[in-house]
C-alpha cells in the first residue's frame, strides 16, 4: 500500500534524527565528556517577521542544554524522556494526545522526585524536541484536540476511508487533528476556493443554504481559534490544490487575531509557521466598513470595551498589519468604538449572509490580504 | 418524500400551537380585556425527581404573564416577539442559532428602548416559549452549537445524505445539534451498545485501535459536557434501537456531573428531561475503585481541591445518587482525597484502555446505574 510506505518513510526519517540525537549524547558519555544538546531558542527575541516570505519565522539563536549542570540536568533528562515516549509511539505506529504523553512520561524517581509534576512542564519540553529535530508534533505522532467540521466539493481519503464532503448531511466531516499526507489524501477537488469561518452557527446557516454548492467551494468552521488540524488542512488545500483561502470572523480584535495567526503564525510557535502559515489568506469580513456598506442597524453593534481597545492597539502595531489598508481598517474600528458579530448580519434577514453579503464581497473582490 | 411530509406535519403542529396562543390574546383584546399567558414555572421549586420514571421532571406550577402590567408588559412583548421569529423560521423552513434569534429580534422601539439589550434576556424568553407550547427549541428550528463526533456500526441518513459511520476515517461524523427524526433517520444499526466519552483524545485512541469494530459498538465523544444534539442522539439510539448506553468520564465531580445530566437531566432544564434523559445510562468509569483494580500508580492521581470536595458533597446529596452503591463510590473519592483523569490509564500503556480496561469493565458488567 502506497499510504503505508509513505508513512513508514516519514516515520523512519524522524526516528533516524532521534537516534542521531541520542547517539551524540552516548558518544560524549563514552569519552567521559559532558553531553549537551543544541536547542533552537523559542522566544520573542528569536522570532522575526520575514518580509519576503511574509510570515513569522524562528531566528537562528540556539540554547545549550547540558547534562552535568545543576540547573539543567532535570530538563536534559526530561527531553530524552519525551523523545523516548515519541519513539515508542512511532515504533508501535500509534498516535496520542499531549496530555497522554504527560501521563506516559510521569513517574516517580528513586529519591521521591517526579519526572514531571505538571503538563506545563512537559509541553515546552515537547516543543524543544520539535525544533531540535525539526519535526511537527503531528510527525511525532502527537495530536491536539479534534476541532472543526468541513463540507464542500471535495473527496478525500482519511486512513483508507473515502470521505465525500458533498454528502455529509448537516453535521459535516469532523476535521482530524493530524491531516498529514500519510493520513489524509485529496482525491477529487472541484472547488474554486475555501471559506473558513470562526463560527459554527454561521457555517450551519451556510450549509443549510447549500452555499458551497452554489458557489463551488469548501466550507470549514473552527469553533473559535483555528486548531492545528484546520490550519494544516487549509494550508494543504491552498498549496496543493491552489485554492484561495477566505477568512470570515467577527469584527472585533479577537477576530483579527484569529486571521492573523492563520496568515502569519504566532510568536510562541514561530517554528511552525513554515508548515502552517498562509501568507495569502484573504480577510473577507466582517470589516468595520461593512456596517455602512450593508446598512446594518446600529442596534446590533456592541461597544468596544477597554480590553478590546487595548488589543486593537496592540494588533495595529504588528509589523504584518503595518500597511495602509490594514491601518485604515483597524483605525475605523477604533473611531467607531464598536464591534460586530457575524450574527449581526441576521438583523437584515436569516439568509442575508448567504444570499447577499458573501456573494457581493466575493464578486467584488472586497477583501484585505 | 416521506421526510418532508413528516417535517411538515411536525412543523404544522407547532405552528398551530403558536397560532392558538396568539389567537387567545387577540380574543381578549377584542373583548377589551387584559390578556395573560400561563407559563409553566421553570425553577428549583417546580422541579421534582420523579421516583418512578427516575428523572427530574417539571412540576405543574404556573406563572401568569399579563399585558397591562408595568412589570410584565415588556416581557409579554418579548414572548411574542420571539414566537414571531420562530414562526418565521418554521414558515421558511430554515433553522438558526439562539444567538441569531437574539439579533433577529433585537431592535430599537419608538421611544429609544431596545426590545432586548442582551442575549441573557432573550434566552429565558425562548425557554418560556418552549414550555408554554410544549416544544423543544429544536422543534422551533433553533440549534445549539454543533459538538461531538461519532463512529461505529451504524448507517444513518442526515438530510438525505447517507452517512456510513463505519468509514469516517480518523475524523468521524460531526454530530449535528438537531438530530430529530425529520433530519436524521437510522438506516442500518448492528451495534450492541453505545459508548459515550467526555474526552476527544480518548475517543481518538479508541478509534485508532478500532475498538468499535472489535466490540461492535458506536462511539461518541462530546468534548466535555454533552451537547443537546449528542443527548438526543444517545436517547434515540437507546430508545429506538434498544442500545445500552455506557458513559466514560474522568474520575472527578465534574465527570460525575456530566453523567448525572445525561441520566436525569438538569434542574434548569427540567422540562426537557422527558425528551433528553436516559435513566438507564450506565456509569462505566472511571470509578474511584479502578485505581486499585487496575493497579494505577499513585503518581498519576491528582489531589482533590476545595472546590472538588464541595462539589462532591453536593452531588452526594442529589436524590438520584441516594443509593448505597453510589454513596460508596462518592465516599471512596472523598476518603482517597484524589481524582483521576481518563488519560491516567496511559501510564499502564498506550492502548491499556482499549485492550484491557474497557473490555474487562464491560465483560464483568462492572458499572453503576
Amino acid at each position: 500500500m502506497t499510504t503505508k510506505t509513505k508513512r513508514d518513510k516519514k516515520d523512519e526519517q524522524i526516528l533516524e534524527r532521534m537516534r542521531d540525537l541520542a547517539q551524540a549524547v552516548i558518544d560524549i558519555f563514552g569519552e567521559k565528556g559532558n553531553p549537551a544538546v543544541q536547542i533552537p531558542l523559542r522566544s520573542l527575541s528569536n522570532s522575526v517577521f520575514d518580509e519576503e516570505s511574509r510570515f513569522i519565522r524562528m531566528g537562528d539563536k540556539l540554547q545549550e542544554r547540558v547534562f552535568f549542570h545543576q540547573g539543567q540536568a532535570k530538563r536534559f533528562m526530561q527531553t530524552f524522556l519525551v523523545a523516548s515516549a515519541c519513539k515508542e509511539l512511532l515504533d508501535v505506529r500509534k498516535t496520542t494526545s499531549i496530555r497522554d504523553l504527560f501521563y506516559m512520561t510521569k513517574h516517580t524517581l528513586a529519591r521521591g522526585e517526579n519526572t514531571f509534576d505538571d503538563q506545563s512542564e512537559s509541553d515546552p519540553v515537547l516543543e524543544d524536541l520539535e525544533v531540535t529535530i525539526g519535526a511537527l508534533r503531528e510527525e511525532l505522532h502527537l495530536f491536539a484536540s479534534n476541532k472543526g467540521t468541513m463540507v464542500g466539493n471535495l473527496t478525500l481519503i482519511d486512513s483508507g476511508d473515502t470521505i465525500d464532503c458533498r454528502s455529509m448531511g448537516t453535521g459535516g466531516y469532523g476535521i482530524p487533528s493530524i491531516v498529514e499526507e500519510h493520513v489524509v489524501q485529496f482525491k477529487k477537488c472541484e472547488a474554486d476556493f475555501v471559506l473558513i469561518m470562526e463560527k459554527d452557527a454561521v457555517w450551519r446557516r451556510l450549509n443549510e443554504d447549500k452555499f458551497w454548492k452554489k458557489h463551488n467551494c469548501i466550507m470549514m468552521q473552527s469553533g473559535g481559534q483555528t486548531s492545528r488540524g484546520v490550519r494544516r488542512m487549509l494550508r494543504r488545500l491552498h498549496e496543493e490544490k491552489g485554492l484561495p483561502v477566505y477568512v470570515l470572523v467577527d469584527n472585533d480584535p479577537w477576530g483579527f487575531y484569529i486571521y492573523s495567526v492563520l496568515k502569519y503564525g504566532s510568536i510562541n510557535l514561530a517554528f511552525e509557521s513554515e508548515r502552517m502559515a498562509i501568507p495569502k489568506a484573504r480577510f473577507l469580513g466582517l470589516s468595520s466598513f461593512d456596517r455602512e456598506k450593508f446598512d446594518l442597524p446600529s442596534v446590533v453593534t456592541i461597544a468596544l470595551n477597554k480590553n478590546d481597545e487595548k488589543r486593537a492597539r496592540e494588533i495595529m502595531k504588528y509589523p504584518w498589519f503595518n500597511e495602509k489598508r490594514w491601518q485604515k481598517e483597524l483605525q475605523k474600528m477604533m473611531d467607531s468604538k464598536v464591534k460586530l458579530e457575524l450574527e449581526a448580519l441576521s438583523s437584515r434577514g436569516i439568509s442575508f449572509i448567504s444570499e447577499k453579503y458573501l456573494p457581493e464581497k466575493i464578486k467584488n473582490d472586497d477583501y484585505l490580504e
